[in-house]
């Protein structure tokens, strides 16, 4: 299949690239290093220094002989992702393309404007290219949990049937975001909703949670083709950043009581869901939405979990609960859906001690360039 | 009270700043023209041609002696509108300043694309500029009912409560609207919920229906004060297009069953409910909904309005149904709650004969401008 893939050079991205490289597909990975640009304004850069896409796809290449191609551009241009499209003539197209970062989102009114305008900008870019080139591709867009925020109903996938003065309507499940970045992604998805049933676009919604993890089977083979791996307070995603905190000696960063509960995945489990919605495509006219997690855990637990396994490898683990720079409820129902994924196929790679082990052991491995800086939050929601 | 109109060139924000001004509220008046830019663009001239912002002010003044003050420019640059809250130090801004038409944000990529970014662009930095420079002030934002689509139960104001397996929570009424405009409008919600919540900002969201009408008390004091009146397909309301096409000989366009339903409101009433919602605030930290409109017709109806008043009068009004251009019911449930203005005080004007002849008779004066070949429908939904 000819599959397209925005934001390649990101966390997700790059492992998606590989993976579905190495399934055969023919893959044009595209991005224009914005995470990278904001990364090094914010003195946020990642773990270790990952080789450029073009380096990146030929290290691949020699590593395992697939071939990933690379374009290098800034996808919220609609003339750009027009030609891409246009010339490629995608089956399916993977839309990573957004700024991903809460904290970058709350800094201040330029970092929130330059969320708003690339996130929106690159989905309305893309549902204008497909409608113009490819009205039968399959977009496969990466929403979040965070949309749905922490409601007190059980969270359904996407949708949901509102009985109401004697009468019934299904409606997109509401949404109600923690920061600016998850706003856009609400968004996005009203966008999307509006153009999928007035155009029969066909796409898919992958409402992920917070994702961890280091290793691919595609990275392992050679450590240049690592994920970015950020432990910042801006772009590190929770477990990467306690884990790293634990390899340092800094005490894990609970924010506030530390009851806030989301679900979290593998990355592992994110290239599983990203194919497995690639192989089964949406239909069109359909806006599918999958939520896209394994377990749910509490701050707290895994703050628990970093430390026990942590301890266990010989680390000295604290945990430290510091004011929360978020407006967020600490303490709260949660209870999402996700079934959709597990009934196309997925088999999850749960948070188990080994794995925590495996992303401990790994971190270590780059203990000597952990800053220490970098770590405590240095953005707050007001 | 310093009031602050954005948009205020448009056909509501001009009878606005006057209607306010007379009040004895010190009102600066702001646009950038870029209805009339697009109305030019797309031969959608209004009825007969309204002086400038700077020369309407100063007709008003000749004929009230009260003051508006007009500032020309973009809203969507943060610089510009964030220069004009600092210095003025509104209490209330009456935020109007959005690309108004369904028709032209559906014409294609280029008119699409700039709605989306000039309706969230305009939003984005009036929000910040009231965060930076007037966090006390009070926004009073005009949505459309047109947000909440045609779903098949009663619409709320703005909230509803739902409960779902033995739970319960308040969220934002469901939103799916039939329009890229109005899908603007529904990303403006949002943003404007996550920015209120997070930042305490208070906000009036008038969710408004079609307007009609020709004539305030203060455009009755010299033609040269009338709002635009359009009568095209791009941004002429409804009732006002029918009562041209009735005065100029045209079959009135009745799109496809003429079944759509939605709640109307004459222009007096828009006076009467941006007063009303600026006299009393919203709070600090809420986003007050109110639905603004007085009565509900289907086209159906309206036509049938119109066309009795008309041949009363000695037209011969024919009604026509041409092909929907639109993608829409054209036959549904609609019913929809408006009272939160009512207990603020609106004295509704309700569309009667006498108030329907009125605006017929008007026309009739403008008879000879009447362009025929900018009734029928240019703009189709696909």
């Amino acid at each position: 299949m000819k599959i397209l893939i925005l934001g390649a050079d990101g966390y997700l991205g790059w492992p998606t690239a590989m993976h579905l490289a190495n399934k055969g597909h023919s893959v044009l990975a595209v991005d224009n290093y914005a995470r990278r640009t904001m990364a090094l304004e914010t003195s946020s850069e990642a773990l270790f220094a990952a080789p450029n896409l073009l380096e990146r796809a030929k290290i691949f290449k020699e590593s395992t002989g697939e071939e990933i191609d690379v374009r290098i551009g800034d996808c919220a241009e609609m003339d750009f992702i027009g030609e891409i499209v246009r010339d490629f003539q995608p089956e399916c197209v993977v839309h990573y393309a957004e700024q991903p970062s809460a904290p970058y989102s709350m800094r201040g009114p330029r970092e929130a404007r330059f969320t708003l305008e690339n996130n929106l900008g690159t989905t309305f870019s893309l549902i204008w290219a497909m409608i113009q080139h490819a009205p039968n591709c399959h977009m496969v867009k990466l929403g979040t949990m965070g949309e749905y925020g922490t409601p007190n109903i059980d969270i359904e996938e996407g949708w949901i049937d509102i009985n109401h003065n004697g009468r019934s309507d299904k409606f997109l499940f509401p949404r109600q975001a923690g920061s600016l970045y998850h706003t856009t992604k609400v968004l996005d998805t009203d966008l999307l909703w509006f153009y999928v049933r007035t155009y029969g676009l066909a796409v898919t919604d992958l409402m992920q949670g917070p994702v961890y993890g280091i290793s691919t089977a595609e990275s392992d083979l050679d450590d240049r083709l690592m994920p970015h791996f950020h432990y910042d307070d801006i772009f590190g995603t929770v477990v990467n950043r306690f884990v790293t905190q634990a390899v340092s000696g800094v005490p894990l960063t609970v924010y506030g009581k530390g009851g806030q509960t989301r679900g979290y995945l593998n990355l592992n489990d994110t290239l599983q869901c990203v194919e497995l919605a690639t192989n089964s495509p949406a239909e069109k006219g359909e806006l599918r939405v999958l939520n896209q997690f394994t377990e749910q855990f509490s701050v707290n637990q895994l703050a628990e979990k970093v430390s026990e396994v942590g301890n266990r490898l010989g680390l000295n683990v604290e945990i430290n609960s510091v004011e929360n720079p978020r407006k967020e409820l600490e303490d709260h129902y949660y209870n999402a859906k996700h079934s959709g994924l597990l009934d196309l196929g997925l088999e999850p790679n749960l948070l188990t001690d080994d794995i925590m082990a495996g992303i401990i052991t790994k971190v270590q491995q780059y203990q000597s360039s952990i800053d220490k800086s970098k770590i405590l939050p240095r953005v707050k929601w007001s």
